[in-house]
C-alpha cells in the first residue's frame, strides 16, 4: 500500500494487497509508478476563453501552496501549455517521464513528443483519443497532490475519452462573457452532468479590460453572465478573471508561474472540492 | 448544362450532358439543386481568435457587394454561425433547405436542427464528419457565387474531411496576435499545404484595442505579427481586425449583418483569389 493511501485504486497504479478493482468501472488505471491523488479537468464548450491559461494558473497556484502538481494537455492537436511554462522536451530515461517546469510542475502534452512546435498533428478522432490514453496509463507521473487535465475545446472525441477513461474528481469549466461562450459552456455543463463529473466550478475569464492609460474598465465581450449562469446552473461560481496585456505576455514568454494568482485558493475552498473529493 | 457554367463540375450538382467526372478525386458533388461557384473555408488552428466572426463578416461582405451567398457551419460541436445572424430555425419542405438572413444569406447549422440549441452534441469524429458532408451533400443550397465554411478549430476530423470531400477554391486563415496562436496557424498553414488547398489569405483578429474613454490603443495580446507570419509563410496578408465591443455586441444579438467591414473586398482583391479562381 503507497505510503499516502486515498482508498481510491481508480487513481492509484501501485499493485498493493489492497488493490479493490471495480469490474464495472470502464476506468483505466495510470502507471504503476502513478500514484495521484486527485484528477481535476478544465473544460470549456467554445475555444480561445483562456481553458489553457486557467489550467496553468491553477497548477501554478497548486505548486505554490505546496502540493506535488502535474498538467496533462490533452488538447492534441492545440497544445499550448508547454510554451506557457518555457517546455521543449520531456524527460527521457527508461519510460516516459513527464518535463519539469520552473516550479516543479510535471507537464505531458504532444508537443513535447514532436521534432518541430508547428507541425501539425493531422489525427482523426480514435487517434487523439488513444494519445490522451497514453498520457494517463504509460506516462510514470510519481506522486502527485493534483494532476489538471487541459481539455481540447468543445464536447467532441477528447473530453468524452477523458471523462470515459480517467477517473476525474471534477471539472473546471471557463466561459467569456459572450453570449455565445454562455451557450456552449451550457452544453459543457449538460455534458458533464450526463457523465456524471461533478462541476468544481466555473471561471469567467475576459470579463473586463482596465485601461492601461485611464485606468477605465471595460465589458470588450458585454456585461458579465458568469454569476448568472452559476445560479441558473447550480454551479458554483468561482472567479471573474479580467483580460489581462501581462497575462497574454507572460504566456507567450513561457513564464505563466511568474503571473500571481489565487483561483487556485478559490478552487480549494470550493465547497464541491470539499464534499465532492473529501477534502484534502 | 447550367446556365452560368463554370466547367468545374465538382462544384455543381447538375447531372448535364457535358458532366465531367474525374475519377481519381475522392470528393463528393453538392445536392443536384445546388450550383455554386467558389467554396472559401475559413479555419484557425486555435479556438476562440473569432473564425466564426471572420466567416460572417466575409459573407455579409460578400452578399452587400451583391454576390450570392451561404455558410456552410461546419463547427459541429461548438456552433456560433445561426446566433450571429438570429436564426433559429433552417426552412422546412420536401428537401433540406438552408435557413436565410435578413440579407438573404442562406445558413446550415447543426444548430438549426436541435430543438434546444444549449445541448451538447456529444459526437465522435466519424459521426461529426458525416454531418458535414451532409450539409454539403443532402442541403439543397441553390445557386450561389460563394459559399463560405465555417470550420472548427484545430486540424482533426472535421477540418480533414472537409478539404478531403469539398472542393474548396481555397482557405482563408485566421490568427491573433499571441504567439501561441502564431505557432498553431503555422500547423494550419502545413496542413493546407499538404493537402494542395490554397491559402488566400491571412487575417489577424483582436490585433489591438481601443479605449472608448481615452482613445488610447493597446495590444493586449502583444505587438501585432501577422505581416511577419504572412512573410514567412509566403501567404497574402488580407487584414488586422481590431478588439471591437460593438462587434461582440452585434454577434451576441444576432446582427452580425449590420456591421460594417470592408473584409470580403480585401480578400476579393486577392491576386491569389484571382489566380486561383480565375476571378469572379
Amino acid at each position: 500500500m503507497a505510503e499516502e493511501c486515498t482508498h481510491d485504486c481508480s487513481t492509484c497504479g501501485s499493485a498493493c494487497s489492497e488493490r479493490q478493482e471495480n469490474p464495472q468501472d470502464m476506468r483505466a488505471a495510470p502507471h504503476p509508478a502513478s500514484q495521484i491523488k486527485k484528477v481535476i479537468a478544465v473544460m470549456s464548450g467554445k475555444g480561445g476563453v483562456g481553458k489553457s491559461s486557467v489550467t496553468a494558473l491553477l497548477a501554478a497556484g497548486a505548486s505554490k501552496e505546496g502540493f506535488r502538481v502535474g498538467i496533462l494537455d490533452a488538447d492534441i492537436t492545440g497544445p499550448s501549455i508547454p510554451k506557457m511554462f518555457g517546455l521543449k522536451t520531456f524527460a527521457k530515461g527508461a519510460g516516459i517521464f513527464p518535463a519539469e517546469s520552473e516550479l516543479g510542475i510535471k507537464v505531458m502534452s504532444l508537443n513535447l513528443l514532436l521534432s518541430n512546435e508547428d507541425d501539425p498533428v493531422i489525427w482523426r478522432g480514435p487517434l487523439i483519443g488513444r494519445a490522451v490514453t497514453q498520457f494517463w496509463e504509460e506516462v510514470e507521473w510519481g506522486e502527485l497532490d493534483f494532476l489538471f487535465i487541459d481539455l481540447p475545446p468543445g464536447t467532441a472525441d477528447a473530453p468524452l475519452t477523458v471523462m470515459q477513461t480517467i477517473p476525474l474528481s471534477g471539472l473546471v469549466v471557463v466561459s467569456s462573457p459572450q453570449d455565445l461562450a454562455v451557450m456552449v459552456v451550457k452544453k459543457a455543463l449538460k455534458m458533464a452532468d450526463s457523465m456524471n463529473i461533478p462541476v468544481l466550478g466555473l471561471v469567467e475569464n475576459m470579463s473586463y479590460f482596465v485601461c492601461p492609460k485611464c485606468q477605465e474598465k471595460v465589458e470588450i465581450f458585454g456585461p458579465s453572465k458568469g454569476e448568472e449562469v452559476a445560479v441558473v446552473t447550480g454551479v458554483p461560481f468561482l472567479d471573474k478573471l479580467p483580460l489581462d496585456q501581462r497575462l497574454a505576455e507572460h504566456c507567450d514568454n513561457g513564464t505563466v508561474e511568474k503571473y500571481s494568482s489565487d483561483l487556485f485558493k478559490k478552487l480549494l475552498q470550493s465547497t464541491h472540492l470539499k464534499a465532492e473529493t473529501g477534502g484534502m
